[in-house]
């Protein structure tokens, strides 16, 4: 909303602070206050509960600190000024989680070179479509892989799913999937493949930043299978439909993460004849339609997840399932309940590949991770 | 990075306050600050040079304000709070103009009714490509209508470029482009069109929020012709390739704003083979190749104007040209300049469509309208 010489005042102003600096070993971040009594840095990287640090004032009214620089990873972080919570004013990478903003802090590294762009990269659609099970003009996301545009071939499908909060720009956005996607596949450690990312929230009709009129009314969860259901009979006929898709089961996937991957579950293993690779990492299994324990907490009630969630599931599944891949980190508070699930998988003699990874949490670094394991896994 | 129950409790608590509140009549801002001394409310409604009011401290550490509705709109504003310039932290909605985020808040209306999603929605994708002209892989994006997927129908193209400051981004946000087009084209305002937004920074590959290591390097300008020659050379062949277009000239328009303006002018009007609809707005004339008058400002030197910029040109072209739109608010800093173009092209004897409106400067909202008038006169 101003002229363009005021605009190019505005930026050489900005450009006077830099943050966050970058460099070899340590990074420095910085944000101009100078009428505040005190300036806190959270991140993500800190170790909880002490997760702020102070900031020191110089004469100018910049406030700063310069930390060593944590290991290479994709982190979130905000200042706290006076008590209120800002974004970096200086960085323009921003991430939205739900509701909330963050500004973030990517640190080159051989983890996060594949959250880099890579050098021949897929596009990426929001594309609406229409869900008669859920009676709403739905939301999604679809990356095809270089090559897509222009080209002739058929490539399998990955259904996946976020998680409770998110909604389809997640995976794109704080999950990196594109910029995964791109870098494994042109390493040859993945195969091209469509990757389609869904809105999770079964009575959201898309990301409540792009449809402003409506305000958040909570987090929806999977409405009882409706949302399930909606993937199976709704969004995967839409696919095959319009993008170049092979269209057996063996050329389709669907994993997600927490909520997604209960969703993921519940949708794939039900489903035999439509996905042969089913996958969850932190599944937030007691998110099944009567799965949760009733006396509470993230306990699962096995005795329903058995007659209820999966009625008909059992080892003869082994011959269908190419892949069945469960990961959660050791530190994630849905551990158990995932130890739960996997326990009743092998009194079920149904097979599966078993991922739990020490020192990660409930957190989006550990998605990352195990998109680039299960999506290498895939269609081979 | 939290647990699924610390999210919930966390959108809990940031729910207890609700800004903005659109009532009827008046709207209310609020931002909790116990700690400020001064919180202010700036809007893009507020008449300059006083472009801030104070809002006012309850009890509860919560500051607030109630305003009379301004007119239906698209706005931006902020808070500053004890001189530290926040976005409201309660509004999902920011839009991203360059560098800087800002809060919108979107007033109901007849105006605005184009700006809120459509009953049919076209489709948006973020697509790569190669640009030999300019040495880079760069990103558009490109904007489908409903009907597009799973149909067989060629389509019309618009090209439509963005301001100084601005990337490909900034047409389908701030611009609300895909609303508008959905709008105009379920009305039958405007026919069914593809719509290609380009990024106008000639040594920039994609927008800066998404391309994290690569910081600023300042506002790029069109590198004296090379992104206009990028976009003949590169940008419409590869789009006449991957989608269904109509590819004679009747059926390729090309437009765009302030930078954007004058770069759509310089290689509309230069290729005439290619263009037959061409428009500006509030064109940023003195950004053609040695255009701006030795004595600086915003005077054109239409002498180079006639003799390098649109050597050609001349009223032949008046049968070759379907529209050329020329559009400016009255209050414009650019006013005078695109008087000075306009006094030129009819001492050459070129017909346009000449577009002065009181009332605007150099913002959104003029954009925004300007768009829908011009899409709305094409490929008739």
């Amino acid at each position: 909303m101003v002229s363009s010489a005021q605009e190019m005042a505005n930026v050489a102003g900005r450009q006077s602070v830099v943050s966050p600096k970058i460099g070899e070993n340590e990074i420095t971040f910085s944000i101009m206050a100078p009428y505040a009594a005190s300036v806190k840095l959270s991140g993500s990287w800190m170790a909880a509960p002490a997760r702020s640090v102070d900031m020191i004032k110089a004469g100018s009214g910049v406030w700063s600190i310069t930390i060593p620089a944590p290991k290479p990873e994709l982190y979130t972080y905000s200042f706290n000024v006076d008590g209120l919570n800002v974004r970096d004013p200086n960085n323009i990478f921003l991430q939205r989680d739900g509701t909330r903003y963050m500004s973030v802090l990517l640190v080159p590294g051989e983890l996060t070179a594949n959250y880099f762009e890579a050098n021949k990269r897929g596009n990426l659609s929001k594309v609406w479509y229409e869900s008669p099970t859920l009676g709403l003009t739905r939301r999604m996301y679809v990356y095809t892989p270089y090559g897509y545009d222009g080209g002739t071939a058929k490539y399998p499908v990955l259904y996946l799913l976020h998680g409770a909060g998110g909604d389809e720009d997640a995976w794109s956005t704080m999950g990196r999937a594109c910029q995964i996607m791109d870098n494994l596949i042109e390493k040859k450690l993945a195969k091209p493949m469509i990757v389609v990312m869904t809105n999770g929230n079964a009575n959201q009709t898309a990301a409540q930043n792009d449809v402003p009129q409506v305000r958040s009314q909570g987090n929806q969860i999977s409405a009882a299978g409706k949302f399930e259901e909606s993937i199976v009979k709704d969004v995967v006929p839409y696919i095959d439909k319009n993008y170049r898709t092979y269209t057996d089961r063996g050329n389709r996937a669907i994993t997600g993460l927490s909520m997604g991957g209960a969703q993921a579950t519940l949708a794939g293993l039900n489903n035999p004849d439509k996905f042969a690779w089913v996958g969850s990492f932190s599944g937030a299994f007691v998110l099944w339609p009567n799965a949760r324990d009733p006396k509470g907490g993230q306990n699962l009630n096995l005795d329903a997840v058995g007659k209820q969630v999966f009625p008909n599931l059992n080892s003869s599944a082994n011959s269908r399932l190419k892949l069945l891949y469960i990961s959660c980190g050791n530190d994630d508070f849905l551990f158990e309940a995932n130890r739960q699930f996997k326990g009743w998988l092998k009194e079920k003699k149904i097979k599966f590949v078993d991922v739990e990874t020490p020192g990660y949490a409930h957190v989006w670094s550990y998605w990352r991770i195990s998109l680039v394991d299960f999506s290498s896994r895939l269609f081979k």
